[in-house]
């Protein structure tokens, strides 16, 4: 194993993994700032990926921790249904760090990277006692069809799409307004929901929970017993295509799709979707099948005496999308995105149930936690 | 003192210091991602401010943490003459982290981000040993005069900048083109510089080097005797102003202007700025008067036996900016830019001489250092 000597040796790795030419830079690294070309509204978000906090080294490879660094960011700009276009990244290493952990982190990122097309701008390098990744990533609004329900499958691609949104000048909205699509952005948001609308999942929940416990207590062994868990745990899949097509369809008023991604579990995100979090007095009444939960949900609670349709709904970083739309708009909705889960109904009375029960649980705050 | 105790104290401190009603965020925090309202062309750029790396809580003062963070990191926006616009802030903080250092930390932040009229787009915060702040910053272009020299003292201000630069698709000219404005950015870069041409300084460099010094031997007492330079080092001023002046009057073939900030010390950045590192043969020959050196260098250098010109050319941290132009240029440039300081000439001989000789040292490797 070679050291990783200098930040020359560390910058040396970064070009030789993406490059450093793409339509989004305009000027690329080794500037003071990167120049990258915009959309006339963005969507960015920013993300950490820690030693400790967020992964272990001891079942967590290298190439896993440069895929899910990035792919928790992306997955923020997929719960607003923006395209990704860049992003930079921050590293501390540890001085021991080996060139060939940061090729194989790196190639990851990077493959992940060209699966969406998106540009790294730049980033910083320094010493640290832990491994500590830091990301930004912004991201473009998707093209807009005219009709709900043309889009599906794979969602959109290609093309400028800015020129469908107002190019004039900034206005302030807030953090407050509350149409699903705010006045000024064209990317899909929490809140506006009504007692009635539909709650749908895109993707799993409760496999990355199951993927963390079985690895914590067998380690890189737990891939044989649960692989598709471990898989959801280490190398989580952001629902982009999903989310571009979902803000492809989605309008005003009535049309208005609410949007975000379940990092945290769905006890901890689903209130925030419907505004629960901020006096909104909504609850939801959630139908969560257990036959319909994954198979190695199932299998773990039935080993471990756990009940599973709690697994589901506490587990957190399975980035699936949490959606909410009104009843006419459901067919739509599941048009677009096939495969899309039906989860159950805002209600008005401020609780929330799962199948017909109060849960017993709720998520994790990464930091009292 | 009231233990941080979770990530919604957190987000409660962030709003108490920063507005989420802003002119550039369309979507403010609380959402998966922000919307920012973008020119065409933005100035992108990632630093960390990590305990241990890049500064001690022994002598460091929560504010100085929280205004240095920001603004090494505006720096470079200056050094491509952008106007700041916004930046996103992750913090990993210990456990035992005080609501008070929290938020004393936060309000220098965010006297700064006002100074400069930036929006906080969002962040990320998680538990790590040692404190470690990771900001990313972006910016639109200055707004351009039609002839030199009309731009003084403070720089230009308000209004949306972005119709004076092409807005239409997204060129991409890699990262080696070599015009200080490349062909679709309307902002500075380093190179392109030839010989004869004049090197410049904006602020002073070799106080922030002393301020450390100082301060590792003597902790806040070094204050006392080095008020500049600790200032110097616990609260430098980035150069938007001077950055901004020298973008409104650049233009490309001879009326380009290649600039950047000087973060790691000149020793280390002059060879960047002239391209040495990359190939391009070219030197420097540099006038630095002992006699103009600030006082507390050269006090500094008297008590402790050291060479004040050394020390001005190989310290860092100043984050002066570091210019070079054509000479027909040169007085548009002083102009533009009040107290401007001369530094020498570009050589074609690709040796750097200071006062005629070579210098002894070279700079700081964050990494292998």
């Amino acid at each position: 194993m070679t050291r990783l000597a200098s930040e020359d040796d560390f910058l040396a790795a970064i070009d030789r993994h993406f490059t450093n030419a793409h339509s989004h830079l305009c000027v690329g690294r080794g500037d003071d700032c990167a120049v990258i070309a915009c959309p006339p509204r963005m969507a960015v978000s920013t993300d950490l990926f820690n030693e400790h906090s967020h992964f272990r080294t001891s079942y967590f490879r290298p190439g896993d921790i440069g895929h899910k660094a990035l792919a928790v960011n992306i997955s923020d700009l997929a719960a607003c249904g923006a395209r990704p276009l860049g992003f930079s990244l921050a590293l501390a290493a540890p001085a021991d760090l080996s060139r060939e952990f940061c090729d194989e982190m790196l190639a990851a990122m990077a493959a992940l990277a060209r699966e969406h097309d998106m540009a790294l701008s730049g980033g910083d390098l320094t010493r640290g006692d832990a491994l500590s990744l830091c990301l930004t990533v912004w991201g473009g609004p998707a093209p807009r069809s005219a009709h709900a329900g043309i889009m599906a499958g794979g969602g959109p691609e290609g093309g400028e799409s800015g020129a469908t949104v107002a190019a004039g000048g900034s206005e302030s909205t807030g953090g407050q307004s509350h149409p699903a699509t705010g006045g000024s952005s064209p990317f899909l948001r929490r809140g506006g929901c009504q007692p009635g609308d539909h709650l749908f999942l895109v993707g799993r929940v409760g496999l990355a929970r199951v993927g963390l416990l079985a690895l914590e207590s067998m380690g890189p062994e737990a891939a044989r017993l649960y692989p598709e868990a471990c898989r959801a745990h280490l190398r989580p899949r952001p629902q982009v295509a999903a989310g571009l097509a979902l803000a492809a369809i989605c309008g005003t008023g009535d049309a208005r799709i609410a949007l975000m991604d379940v990092s945290d579990g769905l006890a901890r995100d689903l209130p925030r979707l419907i505004g629960a979090d901020r006096g909104s007095g909504l609850g939801a009444e959630l139908a969560m099948d257990p036959e319909t939960l994954p198979d190695e949900v199932r299998a773990y609670a039935l080993a471990n005496d756990l009940d599973p349709v709690d697994m589901a709904f506490t587990g957190g970083e399975d980035y699936a999308l949490l959606g909410c739309c009104r009843p006419a708009m459901f067919d739509a909705v599941r048009a677009a995105v096939p495969g899309l889960i039906p989860l159950g109904q805002v209600s008005a009375d401020g609780v929330v149930l799962v199948n017909g029960d109060l849960p017993a649980s709720v998520g994790f705050d990464h930091f009292s936690g």
